[in-house]
């Protein structure tokens, strides 16, 4: 049996099983998880992180692919973090994608790690962002944030990172160009893959188009990079870009307010997962609460009323810490 | 201004304005929208609530206005709700299914409503939860689900309802075809449709040896329909077998376990999102909160200690709950 400890330090001097078993004891929330995390944090921040997100058939992980063999060559490590928030249906993409990535996988300056837990509440960011936590500690100068699916919960997590790339690509129905408020100002370099097919023109004019329309963007002018990912085509261009807005942000204060932004945010997702545990806990040893549920089914109880009642606790809490004085 | 009990009022004497009014006060989380539930709460439990669930392409709404007409038909009324999370990549695609059932909007014993609002911790869970139940104290005998997304969240939505209709479709490729685990179990009802196309036979050979080698479905022997919602065809059929999962449930205990199972999803989730809230009010008004992520950003302070540090009262609490004699 390896101790935390030992893992830890396996981990730091090089030891990629160590590194998996930690992920993996963090990603199943196992006991000794948060201890490793303690552990680890003072080693962290010091990888720079990219998100890149898009629709299905935008080709994401390709894009991913190429995007580490153009740091690779520039001598940077890269970790990747292929994010799949347990879509029901789907199965074989994500593999098929990790087969086709064989040859950055067998280069030991790349980690591939596919994210798909959920379990406890907001589950999978909190993996997501333990995962990135442990990559950078283990010394990966990148790390790729690439989403499988296109969810909410996703589109949370790829904009925590430091630059996103919003993949766009000719022909997929307006539909789905049409992007939705609130997700064009997560990007911060938008790609149009697949440009060789028609229609690549069109969609960056439009691209031009909204950004343009959208000024509340600081001073960053946000770059539209065509690519073909699978002939590599655009991509030097596109690692370019990213180094570029790194640059953006380490001059200004970009950086550091992402980086508080997303501190804040992790932070709320660890309290809201402790108390979360909490209340299953109670609930679990409240041999009173199976009779509610039976009253609230029978409608002679609201589930609202109970509800309130139960965090009236937290309520008086949540008060007394407001009232009290700070300095 | 209209006050909470008025509209309430206003709902169950037909008002369908009044009706839409408190499902944006619900949906916002406005106040008001809590007393307005508890006020709606004990004329619940009446509707009857079919969940329509899979991938994209697979005619869910095509078939969602086909069954509707059915149960018209037969003199029910029929409240729909297509929930779609905020799926940041989409767009026309509601709107255009919304139009293709101008027929069905026109009359009067239908009632569609979309959802996509977020918002706080499992806001849309709580949302359409909420909807299903004013659109039930209104008097609609069947509420159907539609699921616009396949993510696990819609999912965790679909199988609370009474039965779960889950879809297939010849010809989507075998990586959308897999169901992952956990999806077999939420189908009461599987619908191969678009099943003129080729391979349709094939589909239901698959789901049927599916099912077969997942014998833990209890005495109900999950049935497959095939449909062409376009055409109508299959649907009499489909209508019929939600019919008889209907009578089966009613017959047995399954019925009110199921409920029993809603109810209790529906009480955490609504403790959850009352306690989030008392969290982030809390740390808005904790002047030591923003210094307190610097340090996070900086490294010299851990998030992990930090969550558990401000948990802490919870923890107590929960100690006291569990210890505390129970009669």
């Amino acid at each position: 049996m390896t101790s935390i400890a030992e893992l830890v330090n396996g981990a730091f001097s090089g030891s990629v099983r160590a590194m998996a078993k930690l992920i993996t004891l963090v990603e199943n929330e196992m006991p000794g998880a948060v201890e490793a995390l303690q552990q680890l944090y003072p080693r962290t921040g010091r990888a720079y992180i990219v998100g890149i997100t898009g629709p299905p058939g935008s080709g994401k992980s390709t894009l991913t692919d190429k995007i580490t063999k153009e740091l690779r060559k520039k001598g940077s490590t890269v970790g990747i973090i292929a994010v799949d928030p347990t879509s029901p249906f789907s199965g074989g993409a994500l593999l098929g994608d990790r087969l086709r990535m064989q040859d950055i996988t067998n280069d030991e300056g790349v980690f591939v790690r596919s994210m798909a837990t959920r379990g406890t509440l907001g589950g999978l960011s909190r993996a997501t962002a333990d995962t990135v936590k442990i990559l950078d500690a283990f010394g990966k100068d990148f790390i790729l944030i690439e989403t499988v699916g296109v969810g909410q919960d996703e589109v949370d997590i790829v904009k925590t990172a430091d630059t996103t790339l919003l993949i766009s690509v000719p022909g997929l129905g307006d539909e789905i160009q049409a992007l939705k408020a609130g997700i064009m100002e997560i990007g911060d370099i938008f790609v149009v893959n697949k440009s060789d097919r028609e229609g690549a023109d069109r969609v960056v004019t439009e691209l031009r188009l909204m950004l343009d329309l959208n000024p509340a963007r600081g001073s960053w002018r946000t770059p539209i990079v065509k690519t073909v990912a699978t002939l590599g085509e655009g991509i030097a261009d596109l690692a370019e870009k990213i180094w570029e807005h790194r640059r953006f942000l380490q001059g200004g204060s970009g950086l550091l307010r992402k980086r508080n932004e997303r501190a804040k945010e992790e932070i709320l997702n660890l309290i809201e997962g402790e108390v979360s545990k909490y209340i299953h806990k109670m609930l679990k040893y409240d041999v009173t609460f199976d009779e509610v549920i039976e009253q609230v089914v029978a409608r002679k109880k609201d589930p609202y009323s109970y509800a309130q009642k139960v965090t009236e606790p937290f309520a008086k809490y949540y008060q007394i810490y407001v009232d009290q004085p700070k300095n």
